[in-house]
């Protein structure tokens, strides 16, 4: 592996790092920004394009990054190979380029040489706020019960296979995945660049098993919506609360050294019968979700961010907040205080064939769209798996929201300048 | 088919459009800015997010709109229903929804009663640039042989069913249809919100067929590169200019009356094997396409917007441009002076099992992208066919690009306050 251009490339696209970043580019300023959001975090107003999220540091970009970026690629790779060293050579290799692309290299004002080991096509492109963000997949540890790499001692208790939901109808082409790469920017074509060259050096090593990609409107500070209409991402762990990220987000001593400061992911890409709920009115909508429709705030109350009452009850004695709404059981009070960090995006993959799995059963060519679900948490088994439990069987949305891609990966620490990412598991 | 709910809205939203664009509506404005493009008429400045295009007009949006919205989301309709007074009352309620949803109804500043009739989602959204265009397929005039409609002896003598064409391999749910509807925008959940309400009002007349979203990068006044990291658009008729758009693009006195100052469009849907692209070298590649990578100029030139001198042999006799190169076969030149004015985008369909057709003949899970070719023309016979037939057989980009999918859509002219799109033909 001829990584000599790599080398000097990531050098000289460090320099255009601090000039694109003006300097600025310690964390402190995202931290900064940050505390000034409101009740959403995932909100902010339009940063400017050309602003670099740094690659190098505790955490890996992508995961506390406020605000969101707009746009998401995000991949998930099989190795092609069963020595334990080519993934440390991948690994290497793919920390190299992933600095240099979220520095901005082959980006705006790069020279033309960058086109000897790059596709090119966000030459005229500011840095967009580019992050990667590196997972591994349950399979790089054990698959068909076989110990493929000799890490399965090495794996968190914390990190389970995920097991079977109801109603989940799970392709096995759109699920699973040794490693994961989500790249997130404000550019979808900045975005699948930043994969797209990993997968390339990547070649011989890894193959795409599936990909998704993913946007969300720009609500220029507000909660952007959903395809279904209402408000997304209220109520998320303030990303500028260390603490709050400690205790949620960031996992701790309890996990393995190679993982603090790392954090678990769960995708899922969950169509949604918009067809369908485009005929439901109003009222039922809000029913099913538990929230009003235009303001966002929680059925009874008044503002997006005031708290739910969900011992309220009308005249006749019913739940103010039906007991099968999506943000009842959803809610940290149904669900033993539990958070996570949720960081989803709308998919939009056109219309395909499809049989609605509730009444009236429809079936014919509906919108392959609807959301890619993506959240991140210290502890899967009293984060997602046990939130989505419940939900999977009882939630009133069910009847819109399939699930038919799923992944879970445990993404490592950020990558300190020198090492790469995973450098501890591998150690 | 209860209109009256959405006349009312029609008209609040007339206001609304009136004041989100500052009363300066007309065409004129449209006009004097593009006239300051340089080579690119496609590309320009960023513009504010709450401009708004006009939906009512001599031509319909989106086909001289400049700089062209960087997301599309188009659909392609088949017709449920035997009657043509159905389709006169779609397309009445189509252009009161479409002209409402142009105006940025049900964007920002919209009351809550929006939601009674809109899936809300663009709720906190400007208009972005919002344009909708109609066009009818050749299916509507004859389908299987019947003249479904009465709409046969009314068909456009340029109007011709695309020819099957070398080396294309189309899927057949991803091509054709009676009606296409394209939603242009600076935001894709705008776009989708518009293609969706349309569909929604329109539910038991028409069923989508097929349905694609595309973007490209915001290159901020360059000319944007596509997913093969190349320059794309750089030579179009100039929108700006009457002349070249009476020449090319408007259908003129030869066509019937219901079509004068429309247009043709030809979608298509062509998968781009980047994996394979990504292989070869940047001499390779430019020697392709014809042009070079980083700067855009042909070969052999300087500059961008530099003319083409097919002409030109290196010291071996060689033609520096080459025989099969992309440039010199699309080019006017090569085409007896046919242009036409392509808009086309990127399109990212995730990944999917693929086998190139070219060697070597590579097999497996392959990016499902590339671009979703869109071009609009006063004479298709003239314009795409001609074009195209001999790109078909001998481009040297064929051994990477796949034409999937197809439409050839009579885009009618604008519609008139009160009229309603394609109101001519039905007349």
């Amino acid at each position: 592996m001829d990584n000599d251009h790599k080398r000097s490339s990531l050098q000289s696209s460090r320099r255009g790092f601090l000039v694109a970043a003006g300097g600025a580019v310690a964390g402190g300023s995202l931290v900064a920004r940050s505390a000034s959001a409101a009740a959403s975090v995932e909100a902010g107003p339009a940063p400017a394009q050309n602003k670099v999220e740094p690659f190098f540091g505790p955490h890996q970009g992508g995961i506390a990054t406020a605000p969101t970026q707009i746009q998401t690629y995000f991949a998930a790779f099989d190795l092609q190979t069963d020595k334990l060293d080519d993934i440390v050579a991948l690994l290497r290799r793919w920390t190299q380029t992933a600095a240099r692309l979220a520095s901005g290299g082959a980006a705006a004002g790069q020279p033309a040489s960058v086109l000897a080991y790059d596709s090119g096509e966000t030459l005229d492109l500011p840095a967009s706020r580019l992050t990667i963000t590196f997972g591994f997949g349950p399979t790089l540890f054990e698959k068909d019960g076989k110990d493929r790499y000799g890490l399965k001692s090495k794996r968190a208790e914390a990190f389970i296979d995920l097991p079977r939901f109801a109603g989940e109808q799970l392709v096995e082409g759109q699920t699973g995945g040794d490693i994961s790469v989500q790249a997130c920017s404000d550019d979808p074509q900045v975005a699948f660049h930043a994969v797209r060259q990993l997968a390339h050096v990547g070649e011989g090593f890894v193959s795409i098993r599936w990909a998704q990609s993913g946007f969300f409107a720009n609500s220029a500070g507000k909660t952007p919506r959903n395809l279904m209409g209402f408000k997304d991402g209220t109520f998320n762990p303030p990303v500028s609360s260390p603490e709050a990220m400690e205790k949620f987000v960031w996992v701790g001593g309890e996990g393995p050294e190679w993982m603090r400061g790392g954090s678990y992911v769960v995708a899922r890409r969950i169509r949604i019968a918009l067809q369908h709920w485009d005929r439901m009115d109003l009222g039922f909508q809000q029913a099913t979700i538990g929230r009003s429709k235009y303001s966002g705030a929680p059925l009874g109350a008044k503002n997006e961010s005031d708290p739910f009452d969900f011992a309220a009850v009308d005249k006749d004695g019913n739940s103010v907040i039906p007991l099968n709404a999506h943000v009842r059981l959803a809610a940290p009070a149904s669900n033993d205080g539990a958070q996570i960090l949720r960081r989803g995006y709308s998919y939009n993959n056109g219309v395909s064939f499809t049989a609605e799995r509730w009444p009236p059963w429809r079936q014919g060519i509906e919108y392959d769209a609807g959301t890619f679900f993506i959240c991140y948490q210290r502890d899967p088994r009293t984060g997602f798996i046990k939130i989505f439990d419940t939900l999977s069987k009882i939630d009133a949305l069910n009847q819109f929201a399939t699930h038919v891609g799923s992944g879970i990966f445990a993404c490592p620490p950020g990558a300190q300048p020198g090492g790469y990412i995973g450098d501890k598991l591998f150690a």
